[in-house]
């Protein structure tokens, strides 16, 4: 399987990457506790405000420190990284949650720069949805980049193939594999053998490309119709859409004296689930 | 699924629980680092000594402190316990690896009574093959025995079934549970819904029992032709069998003047793998 996904990244995402580099786990959450058994507990670990609140819960669930770091258009800002002396920072520059912001070169090389000043440094690519980038070219993953070994890049097919199936990867730089599995291969794959025979053919054989392209195009025209719709709605005067592009959701920015939360609400008492931006920061800024 | 696991613990072990009780994990090691989520970074964790050295790794792997507590021949040593401030031991009462030792219901209740001491103290049972014991009845479980909720029970089908199928659980007392699912239930299961449907049905359909019984038989007559053997060899009057009765390992005593070590490596040369019991202590006493 781990072929497979070797093959996979080249072809799909120019990653070029030996299988032994690949570190199979059932899901991304286990994989996180496994990082930080392999970078230290010590470290300090920051997220992506606003963000996934999954992923801040579970470093602190592993009692490790983890911290926010705001964003601005670009995605996390670098002098907050070094206020906050961040050494692991997580975040998915491919297209980010809930923003939908795409990370500009500029920003990923400044990054890069950043991390490259201490050997503790490190950065999490969590690529969870680069497939379904609706529009263009799939963004290249910084992993592409990265000549020094400071990033950690994450996926994960419970996004592209179903919740249920439970099998994510992670690519460790060269040095980092060392001490993995010197120190981490001990543990069993979480991962049954079966499913990851099934997954490999799947792979191997096309049926995941496929699959890929049949479900943006779903998405694709799944989107268009929502959009349409809202276009055509007496809402269309107050709405604007923003990142409509880069996956499986797109923000809506309401001209509404309503409150976030009653806003939702209303909603909800109609049938229609919507979440407000400012429920995933951890302290929402006024403009939110 | 943990319907029917709850419905093949009362039939086999007689242990009486509500599948909300039951978390199923990819793997005991998975299940180790979850229960330290639960339980507490801070606290104080041994394992047996001898025992199987995986657990305390993984315990420090997950940066919280691990300690080692002496087996007298009925288990791991009350007085010990009390006197390195232990809160959680991990023990396989049923069949201790590797001395194949059964702790007799004396010292169960001892270490029910050390437990009751103190809130923060608990009993992880890992009753990892008690479905392979050879002769007689399974030997009763502690959870059975424990009105305080003070044993957490764990239970694997990678012994039974395959050691590529990574699904396991544990067995929550209700208090506890209380909190996994108020601080831990934003995890998703491990385990692929796949793997749980098929399973379910194994076990549903009688197909689970069948297989114990006739791996049991296997094993007995694998065992009985291994021992036969040694018993026709010219080993036979070097040779002590111990602890044959309980599971997959049995202890060989041998009369001999080779080292621990060299006996192995000789073995080995000759095509016959086997441990030596010394291998398994912390601090090898020297009568081993």
């Amino acid at each position: 399987m781990r072929k497979a996904i070797a093959k996979h990244l080249k072809d799909f995402r120019n990653i070029d990457v030996t299988p032994e580099q690949i570190i199979v786990g059932a899901g991304t959450e286990y994989l996180y506790g496994l990082l930080i058994q392999l970078l230290g507990f010590e470290k300090k670990y920051a997220v992506e405000n606003p963000g996934y609140s999954k992923i801040s819960l579970i470093y602190k669930k592993h009692n490790v420190s983890c911290d926010f770091i705001s964003m601005d258009k670009s995605g996390v800002q670098i002098d907050e990284l070094e206020n906050k002396a961040v050494d692991v920072i997580h975040i998915s520059p491919s297209h980010h949650f809930p923003t939908g912001c795409i990370m500009p070169i500029s920003r990923r090389y400044e990054l890069l720069g950043w991390a490259s000043k201490s050997d503790s440094r490190y950065i999490i690519e969590d690529d969870y949805d680069s497939e379904f980038r609706l529009i263009g070219q799939p963004i290249p993953a910084m992993q592409n980049i990265d000549v020094l070994e400071k990033v950690i890049y994450i996926n994960t097919f419970t996004k592209t193939l179903a919740s249920t199936v439970r099998i994510s990867y992670m690519v460790l730089p060269k040095h980092l594999l060392h001490k993995f599995y010197s120190e981490l291969s001990f543990y069993s794959c979480t991962v049954s053998n079966f499913e990851q025979y099934t997954l490999a053919r799947f792979i191997d054989d096309g049926y995941f490309e496929k699959h890929i392209s049949r479900m943006r195009n779903y998405y694709h025209t799944k989107r268009d119709t929502l959009l349409d719709i809202i276009k055509n709605s007496p809402l269309a005067p107050y709405v604007t859409i923003r990142e409509e592009n880069s996956g499986l959701h797109f923000l809506m920015k309401l001209n509404t004296t309503l409150s976030d939360s009653d806003f939702c609400i209303a909603a909800e008492k109609k049938g229609i689930k919507i979440s407000a931006l400012s429920s995933f920061y951890v302290n929402p800024p006024e403009s939110a």
